[in-house]
């Protein structure tokens, strides 16, 4: 067969397997947001078979021969030997896993994620303690087949930020950590910033309506995609013209929604600016889950927080909520909505003390995979750190150890994208802000084209194309710096704090 | 092996099959009800490859030798024998058709919806003519490959009921036709019922909960399953404890929702009474289309539009729309809710002249399947028998022709089993009331249960053990006989149209 007739015959098997995965992800996100109670019964067992079938029919002798066959063939444009490689790539790491481990690690998964909901209703890890054993048993053997270098945790770090290790990810928290204590010192010194009227009552739809024209603002494509209601706001697509978003309401909280639908669609627009053509290939795929969250971060964060994207929906926000907000201006919403104080609970935590959240999951989740720890010592692990670095009290596992979905899902591996998810879009912002220096002024005037447009040029267009870091130095110049995030934030909270 | 353990591989892989044709449903489920219109797109692609693995999976050779093996084994017990045979049976009918076959049909399909939904919106049938010309070419084939005797008809009508044959069903319509006609000819010289009030304003937020209200009554678990609006009103299972339903809501015409949540609730329960410990194989199934459509029709007319329902039913809704309803009685409300009136749509027309639609699509059927007319002739043929057997003029191919799904989804051999459906119903409620005298005195007194325990125990829980006319057989002591149709509508209708 010619060049040409293996890789079509490869781009169809590719597209069959992805056509697989988009239907897991239709049953999953279903999962989140409309199904019935009994539903879940059977649900677990649908979503293993896809698993089983993606996995198997990817890891195929067959697949294998025609991989290195196209491999090594010249006549193929750059993009198609990119395919190529980037999938020859996954199949050797996929082929260390067989379909049994595959579908065992499914079903545990299921198992894990029904004790976590029990234990949380229960407020008790314990419920949750075994599932969660066994689960990590299954990583740890995961990590052994995919092999590593240095730390077992490097292989499932691998898995969502390829070439993502151990070293690295210490050497980033080494620096950020005394530099955000430096800087949370200094705000404890000054004057407490009040947020409380974001505690008023907040009508739910008319909160929802607000998320929606927020979305609409930084050009989410409602053609492409919608919003529906979860306990956990999420993102995930079915092909890059179906991405749908969700998030949840607190009537009591204005700050549980807005920033949630910020943050989703900076996730949603990445994915709705990939490219459609490469369907099922590589190409068509994000390129890590740190540059994933530097999208969303970018946008909840640098533009969703920042001062110049409330001069301009600030007075939106107050027709809509006029007897809420009367009391206040742009500047005072924008400082309340950037109060800074150590909490509980990750999602609710303010962009500087975010990251002890994310650095307390890392250190744990590498000691239990590397052995140090076991499942028993995590709740005392976790309150002794929180005490630690945020001065908080747990005060049960509910708010403590059993907050966050990801475990019960078997991501092991993932926390550690959320901060450098924060970093790079950081350093991505300094960036747009360099190359326009007329981006927030722009903002202020409600145009956040000029941000999607650069993202979409230099991030969303290249799919899998480079690594997290080949990115970062391409399209800023540098390596990965948290120089840039420390920057920013000392800026915006020494202004915030000044007084 | 052992008979135990041949079994127990074919469960497990009719349960993986399983998975996969859920999967779809789901795929399709989120496609009626809640896919942006740009995830079109990639959907179909999507379905058509779940179908194709499904398809391979079960007519693999393996699974072949499995079944011939499994059959001749002595010692299951008789469901498990029972299961083997039908599960036999659905091997040597499905290794009639290819997996490439299946594949273009399921592609011919999604052009042929998409076609059909652009045709409709410009009103003109000749934007589906020739996508719906090729899929009828497939369907031939299909009738072909599967085998017949006397009427290709009869291979597709098959698919839907078991043994059900253009000749059977010729004679059921030669007989129910004229008793119709007079019938009608007698309701037409009478004076006419008023249900000008149903056309109203009805506030769709009140209507939902009405509707979800009947859901209820009925016996709908909304713990094994949700309401959803789409379109087209339809029921889809994903499992028999998730099981959805869907309905559409008209402010201006209170008869669009509260039968088609009655219509699909009966559907839904038959869903949701099949027997659960059997998932993925043969007796988790339903009978057939026409004993689908008979709980539908007994829920929806024998009880939902009977007066001793809303004797029960009418104060609630008075409570619920006092101004609209305040001049109505139940008995009044009782007869405008059966006003007999030929009219253009199918899915708004009464009992009675509900027959005739399904005996003009059904005509048009058989003659495309055997050649007799081609797509072209259907506008035309459509009209003249609208003309002739209802009397109406149909003004435009929207609310002609292209009034319903079903050709676009290759659905041919579908139709008559709605009049069947209808039959059977009416037969089955003369047993139910016969069994249990009381049964109308307790629907009018709220209680709906006596009626579903007779269906659970006389027809849900058997799931696919019997044929649509041995089950008939079974639990009514006779074969299928329009006659009690004719005998209930004659009596309900002439009380109606007494004065």
């Amino acid at each position: 067969m010619s060049a040409a007739e293996l890789y079509a015959t490869y781009k169809t098997k590719m597209q069959k397997i992805a056509d697989v995965k988009y239907a897991s992800a239709v049953l999953q996100w279903d999962q989140e947001t409309y199904l019935p109670p009994k539903g879940n019964n059977f649900r677990g067992r649908q979503l293993a078979t896809l698993s089983e079938i993606a996995h198997e029919q990817f890891t195929a002798e067959a697949m294998g021969d025609l991989l290195h066959e196209l491999n090594s063939k010249e006549n193929l444009s750059a993009s198609q030997k990119k395919n190529v490689a980037l999938s020859l790539e996954d199949y050797n790491r996929n082929k260390k896993l067989s379909s049994k481990f595959v579908r065992e690690l499914s079903e545990s998964v299921t198992t894990a994620y029904h004790a976590w909901a029990k234990a949380r209703s229960e407020n008790s890890f314990a419920t949750f303690q075994q599932p969660l054993h066994h689960l990590i048993q299954l990583k740890k053997k995961e990590a052994d087949l995919l092999g590593y270098e240095q730390h077992p945790y490097n292989a499932l770090m691998n898995e969502y930020d390829k070439g993502l290790t151990v070293a690295t990810v210490d050497n980033i928290f080494t620096n950020l950590k005394p530099q955000l204590v430096t800087l949370l010192e200094a705000i404890k010194n000054k004057p407490q910033v009040d947020n409380s009227f974001l505690h008023q009552h907040f009508d739910k739809d008319v909160q929802w309506k607000f998320g929606i024209e927020l979305l609409k603002q930084i050009g989410f494509d409602f053609e492409a995609g919608r919003q529906d209601l979860s306990i956990h706001p999420f993102t995930t697509n079915f092909n890059n013209q179906d991405v749908r978003v969700t998030t949840r309401v607190d009537e009591n909280d204005f700050g549980n929604m807005a920033w949630s639908c910020i943050h989703e669609g900076g996730h949603a627009l990445y994915e709705q600016g990939l490219p459609t053509e490469e369907y099922g290939l590589p190409l068509s795929e994000y390129c890590s889950l740190s540059i994933h969250e530097s999208q969303s971060r970018l946008w909840e964060n640098c533009v969703g927080r920042g001062l110049p994207f409330w001069q301009h929906n600030f007075p939106l926000l107050k027709k809509m909520f006029p007897q809420q907000f009367e009391a206040l201006t742009a500047d005072t919403f924008y400082k309340s909505i950037n109060k800074v104080q150590p909490s509980l609970i990750r999602t609710e935590a303010d962009e500087l003390t975010y990251h002890f959240h994310v650095m307390i999951r890392y250190e744990i989740e590498k000691m239990l995979i590397d052995g140090s720890i076991t499942t028993k010592d995590i709740p005392a692990y976790w309150n002794q750190n929180y005490q630690k670095y945020l001065g908080v009290t747990v005060p049960d596992d509910k708010r403590g150890c059993l907050q966050d979905i990801h475990w019960s899902h078997g991501s092991f591996g993932y926390f550690a994208t959320y901060s450098l998810g924060s970093i790079y879009g950081a350093q991505m912002y300094a960036s747009i802000k360099k190359e326009n220096i007329t981006t927030e002024a722009l903002l202020a005037a409600g145009d956040t084209k000029p941000v999607l447009d650069w993202l979409r040029k230099n991030v969303h267009q290249y799919g899998r194309l480079y690594t997290s870091e080949e990115l970062c130095h391409k399209i800023t110049g540098e390596t990965l710096s948290s120089a840039y995030f420390i920057e920013y934030a000392t800026k915006k909270f020494t202004d915030i704090y000044a007084s």
